[in-house]
């Protein structure tokens, strides 16, 4: 039979880090490319126990169906982390649990936004943002971002702008703390002028903050949503426990999360329930306390080497510096074009991600995204010393 | 903030099956209203042995995240088990893994639908599918239902007049076995028949087979899907392993599972890693071959208790005998609403669903649907004699 499919996927098309995988499984090859956390962070055995206790202590709900909002105890104890990690005041009917963020993602473009209309992001930004826009037809602005993250000072103008020509943005998309891809960190005089625009304008912020716990370097930076209980707020448990669980979850009002729970009826009907009680007794019984700083030791080093290796090797490009998260960002002169350039780079048996796949529109081409937590010590120096010739030979 | 939402929404309404639960829970009720499966049926010491087996030998990956498409050891299991289970020949490349049924059926909606495009459902249908089309603002014509399900003979005269307004269908979506909520199966003759009709005017089948394994009468009958590859098949383990695993398949052609991967990148990245690998131990250990005839026979028992309860009580109404699955349909005389006899349910400590939850337009108001899988054996007998004053008294 010949499928005749719908236009609803118009836009999407598949994304650039999974068409890299195919080149990342060749023997030999050092990749900056992929962002997943280090499996070395994973609590392997606190999990063991945890799934046993779960198990013994809860079987069968924790292999039944769950409430679409999310497990209640999973979300009374995130109200507490949330409130210790991030001074973020809350209660658990406005923690919402999602099948990762990405999920959340999807939804908040869905709730807010109609096809056609548009939103503001940061240049550039998280792919799986970028994939959630396209799948429900949404259209963007972009704001610049400099090493302190998103330029608000070009913020009050575009919106201005949007709100003449009758398309008022339906939300502002931020990564404010070690962004993926850029690694910058928004400081805190940026994070309350962004607050007062999102305010004057009545335009919520949505702030993703899956890095926050991986820091480095430099003092902690508020939360926005800690500054104003407006923000719609993203976590999750991947890079502080392990992203093959699958959770997620939105602070928000109680009016945003009932839309998002009348959406995921649709989406999957309720989260992974046996997942959702590891993550109750990761965080219940304190294990995440132990576990984030062997994760933020383990990272700090990476970062370290691959900065010390960038130093001694690279010329002709500059480089962020970030204070936490997995990623760096790298810009090349002008006239180079890191898609192009990636052919000789596998070619040399490295790998990293063409900036153009964090660019909703109008992608600098000069640019590409690093991440450090993966990669072995030595590989890391080896693979910016490779990644150092194609750009010398560009 | 007054946030603005979209208009995205506009078809969803919360599930009358979820407004129902705050009644449930009430003390001394008896409930016919869930759709989760006897938690008596989970594998618990067996699910148990393989997460210590899987985070011992797979920790690394099963804490990861996966692939977009599913855990490729997991499709090589299925393609295996759906040959042996229900004749289905296919490969793994065939196989897309979901986060539960419920995603495919919002996928599937998406990738073929435009907003306001049409699709045919059997009446009365499963809530999911009708929350699906919802949330992807498509429209449907429903076919008529008798003992011997879909009444396939109506179904091309309605399609002719469908094409000659220009509004031909998208896809035809039936629950042949055991349906929910009606638990008729359609005979042999009648699926034949329905595939000539999907060729001839080239409308893809989407087959949901929850049920299929949980027979407890009568003879097996063949899959469309194993009748006719053009069929898109759904397939779930909450049924024959755990629901709160929330891990489902799509089989279809590779052209149907690319559009699947294109969305589930949207939507959620990939599924729940260390779900799939238990499934995966779940079929390769042969343990589901052991499971299912436990749960057949519970839930064989409590059928015939609840249709020996209705035999003996119940008049002024008919009911379906199924043979299998988890759910009876049953119609009262043309008058009755059951929305508003659930009110003196409640009052008697009985409650079910109104049949007008399982209808997208047009519901039958005189219906209800009824589990008999989840309640203890006397509580069913007692709720029917409940029911059945309740149905005297209207």
């Amino acid at each position: 039979m010949k499928y005749q499919f719908s236009e609803n996927l118009k836009y999407m098309k598949s994304s650039a880090i999974r068409n890299l995988l195919k080149y990342i499984q060749q023997p030999g090859m050092i990749s900056f490319g992929g962002g997943m956390p280090n499996p070395e962070t994973f609590p392997i055995e606190k999990i063991m126990e945890i799934t046993s206790d779960v198990l013994s202590n809860y079987g069968k709900n924790a292999l039944q169906y769950g409430t679409t909002d999310g497990l209640k105890p999973l979300r009374e104890e995130i109200v507490k982390f949330i409130l210790k990690d991030e001074n973020i005041k809350c209660n658990p009917e406005n923690v919402f649990i999602t099948t990762g963020s990405q999920q959340a993602l999807y939804a908040l473009s869905k709730i807010f936004a109609n096809p056609g209309e548009k939103v503001i992001l940061e240049a550039p930004t998280y792919v799986g943002m970028i994939s959630s826009l396209n799948a429900n037809a949404v259209d963007s602005e972009s704001i610049e971002m400099d090493e302190n993250g998103m330029i608000v000072e070009k913020l009050e103008d575009k919106i201005k702008s949007m709100v003449d020509n009758n398309r008022k943005p339906k939300f502002i998309y931020t990564i404010p703390t070690f962004q993926n891809p850029a690694g910058y960190t928004m400081p805190l005089d940026r994070r309350k002028h962004l607050i007062e625009i999102s305010k004057k304008y009545e335009i919520p912020i949505i702030e993703d903050n899956p890095y926050g716990d991986l820091r480095y370097s430099g003092s902690k930076v508020p939360t926005l949503k800690s500054l104003d209980d407006d923000v719609i707020y993203l976590g999750t448990f991947s890079k502080v426990m392990a992203p093959g669980l699958r959770t997620g979850y939105v602070i928000a009002s109680e009016e945003v999360t009932a839309k998002m729970n009348l959406l995921k009826q649709a989406l999957d009907l309720a989260g992974d329930s046996f997942s959702q009680y590891i993550a109750y007794e990761y965080l219940k019984n304190g294990i995440i306390y132990d576990q984030v700083p062997k994760t933020v030791e383990l990272y700090k080093r990476k970062r370290n080497v691959m900065l010390e290796a960038l130093d001694e090797n690279v010329e002709n490009a500059e480089w962020s510096k970030p204070d936490g998260g997995m990623f760096l960002w790298l810009r090349l002169k002008k006239n180079v074009d890191t898609e192009k350039l990636l052919e000789k780079a596998i070619e040399k048996k490295v790998a990293y991600v063409p900036g153009s796949a964090f660019y909703h529109k109008n992608p600098e081409l000069n640019t590409m995204r690093l991440n450090f937590t993966y990669a072995e010590d030595d590989d890391i120096r080896e693979g910016i010393k490779r990644l150092s010739m194609v750009i010398s030979e560009a």
